[in-house]
């Protein structure tokens, strides 16, 4: 396991628990999830999100790499720019879901979720003989999400950084501490994620941060459980299997059928596209008066005893006062369809189908 | 994180602690190192092993694929034995130290350390448009080692197993319990893995083993970090970063530079071997009085103030009643040599240089 820059910083803020992501700690809680729910989505809340890792992608073919990696098309892609794109094996089957970030027109970068990139990178480059170089660069995020994120950054570093619009990126200097200053971020509450360029700064950022948000109550937290569900924001790993294609997982418009030919996976996906999927991500509301405590990953979802999927997610939303999930459900239910979900003592819960993300607004 | 066959009766026999490793929790410790490291060495111990996962190669082309995966030539490997193998990626760089279980001539296990050989494994099929399918079975290694575990096998399934040679398995039903019975595991105390192949059981499988061990002392452990000090057995990831080959960390032995040339890595390992190897796993003997308790991994080591290396475990050796410890340490020091290591505080200590494995005979 390695050790994030922000580790001490966190553990001086108060994190009570971490949970392991690629070979490293990420922190998922600082005792009060209420309060952290509450400053994500009412002010601003700061996380260590260094687990992130970077796979950088550099050198004459480094282009030809990164398209063949993803059935997204990505000539329209520019330079300080950053996209979301599927990843995808040679059977269409998802492997990662990263942001892709141009730094040029030789360099990139991903920025991963929980699958090994650098080693799935590396054997692609070396058996297409393509000529770049593919490293971990020292570099981890840290996001600051909610909707007074923006207050906090300029007050940071700078007005000029209202200017930079979602998904793009800036190189910036803080001090002495280099960054890319990218809005982006795993919360549909808006927000900004910080790229220290240098982790043996991880303490002095966290606290340059924490200063800057203070007028506006910023306070620790974490990619949010509950406000990822409401939002139906994909946990690769989570919400996937060893067999899910972007297709089912709300991901088709990422996908580009004509995409070239030597994109991994992209024949796979026609024929899965012609044949029509079997299962698609929707969401669950479950029929249960206050907040259950618990579901199984992997519960079954039926439908007049017969097993039609199984939940992925749960949380009791607070903004909907009611219980909700993520499931991975046949094609034969729809939105709107009552199902049955099975407890993990056996007792059985009613609930209904619906189309995400949630209505929270 | 997925749950081991074998997680409630660990947590019923005791465990304190867990690490993840392949995206499992693999325990620990039970509470009394001591007592755990003397069952190992004197006595018999069984440990969860379930996250040294299984990677499936089964097909036409299995084994062309097993043989394009590792350096050490696979054609005297013959069904019902295992092999412990090199796996390398294309710079020689060692990616993974696997047990190689040859089941049939199309269809083969790597027993892996933790780093993801199911993704490169299926890389490498589909770009070589090799006929294979690779898939994670539901199979999960308990792993009963020390002297005394012959006789427990014995007790549990039969005098046959003492037939069982070192690195050779068969398929054995313990009840209505599918095993594959291997004389292996990562300790030098000897010993079996029995290679569960029903996940649902594994509380039945461990109740049943503990019964049988209870004549000879049988207790709860894991991979242990002090004996695999002591007998120089490497952890990869752990003595390995991402530049280490073979010839560096003891394996030159199971590297053939005759392999085919189609093998991943091979050309680039004949030429570190050519050129020669820069660095070597060593022992370090610490001059310290009483037991160290900690030594930061990658702590420098120094020579005339010259950093020579980077120590990458450490131990107190209850046999040799000495604090040990391995380094990656240049070429230009030997055996024999005296060098300093720099504590995490910046205290210095004394330590001579040994070859491997320590002599605690």
């Amino acid at each position: 396991m390695r050790r994030s820059p922000f580790f001490e910083a966190t553990v001086e803020d108060g994190v009570v628990s971490f949970s392991p992501y690629n070979h490293m700690l990420m922190p998922t809680g600082y005792g009060d999830p209420q309060a952290e729910y509450e400053r994500l989505v009412n002010g601003v809340a700061m996380w260590d999100v260094s687990v992130e890792r970077q796979v950088e992608l550099k050198g004459l073919d480094a282009a030809r790499l990164v398209q063949v990696l993803t059935p997204r098309k990505l000539d329209k892609l520019k330079p300080n720019v950053g996209w979301y794109v599927p990843i995808c094996d040679h059977r269409g089957t998802l492997i990662n879901d990263p942001i892709l970030l141009k730094l040029s027109d030789d360099c990139f970068r991903l920025s991963i979720a929980d699958s090994d990139m650098l080693l799935w990178s590396r054997a692609i480059a070396a058996e297409r003989g393509f000529n770049v170089q593919i490293t971990e660069p020292d570099v981890s995020p840290l996001a600051i999400q909610g909707p007074k994120a923006e207050d906090v950054v300029a007050a940071l570093l700078g007005e000029e950084i209202r200017q930079i619009r979602h998904f793009h990126f800036k190189s910036m200097m803080l001090d002495d501490i280099p960054l890319m200053v990218a809005r982006s971020g795993w919360s549909k509450q808006g927000g900004f994620e910080l790229y220290l360029m240098d982790g043996s700064k991880g303490y002095e950022l966290w606290q340059k941060v924490k200063q800057a948000g203070k007028p506006f109550g910023i306070g620790p937290g974490n990619p949010n459980p509950v406000e990822r569900v409401e939002s139906g924001l994909l946990s690769w790993g989570g919400d996937t299997d060893d067999e899910t294609n972007p297709f089912e997982v709300g991901l088709e418009r990422h996908v580009d059928l004509d995409a070239p030919d030597d994109v991994i996976g992209i024949q796979a996906l026609r024929n899965i596209k012609a044949e029509g999927i079997k299962r698609h991500q929707l969401g669950l509301i479950i029929d249960y008066d206050g907040k259950l405590s618990y579901i199984d990953r992997n519960s079954p979802v039926m439908v007049n005893g017969n097993k039609v999927g199984e939940v992925t997610a749960h949380a009791y939303s607070p903004r909907l006062d009611q219980n909700i999930g993520l499931g991975l459900i046949s094609k034969t239910c729809q939105p709107g369809d009552k199902v049955t979900v099975v407890l993990p003592e056996g007792a059985k819960v009613s609930a209904e189908l619906t189309a995400l993300p949630f209505n929270v607004a």
